[in-house]
């Protein structure tokens, strides 16, 4: 499907021959996702909860082919064809989180990468291809455009609120999210990844959701503890493969204990 | 408060002068709002309802000496400072539409500014500082980035419906979105003024919301109806400075017709 990649010169299985490598892949997909956004393609896709396009598939075949070359003994679990953690590493890749903004022309898709061990993630790139923008982290230090960042220190009071949309939480979740909103200074929806990349950077300072998979977490947690915040589920644990789907990220511990008391009820 | 401005030349009284004069004004405030974007200042911003920040007080400060310096005889009605349609010819600027997203990081606050005479648009234009995109429009044709565009045919069932966020709706108002959204295809929240432009490029068919102010409108009818578009009140009426805060755009009139008919209990 693709002509003979580059041979992988320079990438080692060290921390940082693994970082530059997830940097390889974001650059390799960027031009992809680029190219079709904003397309007749783009614009006619199914307008269904998670829809699919050519754009999604074809990314996700790249990241594999070019992982494949480098490390051909890692596993690969992606959003479009699958896979499992059976590897010591695995890479986990989404080729676009947040299709629905791709297919309406908002710039705030973005692309996934992690590399996981023993279920947590050992490194996460949040790359965002229509703004040229990049969030990176290994869970001790993080950055946005290759600068060092760190969350805010804002408390529940004046917190920001980030999800995706209302119509992620359901019953009980719904309440829960709507005591936490009544909590905070702010709320806003809008962002998939991109609300945790702000979070990270310390312009937003909650970002809580459901119905998350794999592939839509493992690249962020990285990124936001490496930039000071908390990364977790509605019930304080470290998200590991087999979570509920319920995600919470606070710029910082404070402010994630105080949220997770609002969100389980016990204010 | 400002050093001594170019004098006004080339900008005329003529429709293409005045549109000139439009891109003018968005060249000159663009910097402005780039350079507190993301700063201290705009993240420490209170996160009331409707946060002012320096970077809206500069802009329209400055947008106003530069209309006053062409056309000494044009009224002026800002988000800031106020104003009112006593001129035939009354300039209805927003420095910035967006001032949670302004102030949470995200990229998608813009500058509008719009012509009005008689209650009723001239030219309207949507700058997008952040993402150095821009649209305009003078009800009869539009452009994104210089080139011309066309609004969607999508109908309801396949339709991608925004909204800032469902905060704007109460009591009638929320069941009457819920009914609509109900019937389209697709639901995303957030965006303010870039939705109106996403939808006159095509890529979105729906923006609904209520609680809107006359500096929030008018530069958007020009652009949504120059790319093929209907923007109305939710009684199907035109948008004049005396509308009451709901706002329906749609991409044709035929999906004009049909969300009304959700909005208003008659479908």
């Amino acid at each position: 499907m693709f002509p003979t990649l580059a041979p992988p010169a320079g990438f080692d299985a060290t921390p940082d021959g693994l970082m530059a490598f997830a940097h390889h892949l974001a650059n390799s997909v960027r031009p992809l996702a680029r190219r079709h956004f904003r397309t007749p393609l783009a614009v006619e896709a199914k307008a269904d909860a998670s829809p699919v396009t050519e754009a999604d598939r074809g990314i996700e075949a790249r990241l594999r082919a070019e992982i494949r070359q480098a490390y051909p003994a890692h596993g690969i679990l992606g959003e479009e064809e699958g896979g499992d953690f059976s590897h010591d590493l695995t890479w986990v890749v989404d080729p676009i989180d947040g299709t629905q903004s791709f297919i309406t022309g908002m710039p705030l898709f973005g692309t996934l990468i992690a590399l996981v061990r023993g279920g947590r993630p050992l490194l996460g790139l949040i790359d965002m291809p229509a703004l040229a923008e990049r969030w990176h982290g290994n869970g001790s230090s993080a950055w946005f455009g290759g600068k060092p960042i760190r969350t805010s220190r804002r408390a529940l009071a004046e917190a920001r609120l980030f999800a995706t949309s209302p119509d992620l939480f359901r019953g009980a979740d719904a309440e829960a999210f709507a005591a936490l909103s009544a909590a905070v200074g702010l709320r806003r929806f809008g962002g998939d990844c991109y609300a945790y990349g702000l979070l990270a950077s310390g312009h937003c300072d909650l970002v809580v959701e459901a119905g998350l998979k794999v592939y839509d977490v493992m690249a962020l947690a990285p990124v936001v503890e490496g930039a000071g915040g908390v990364m977790t589920d509605w019930a304080g644990r470290p998200l590991t493969p087999d979570f509920d789907g319920r995600v919470i990220a606070a710029a910082n511990p404070e402010l994630h204990a105080a949220a997770l008391r609002h969100l389980t009820g016990f204010a």
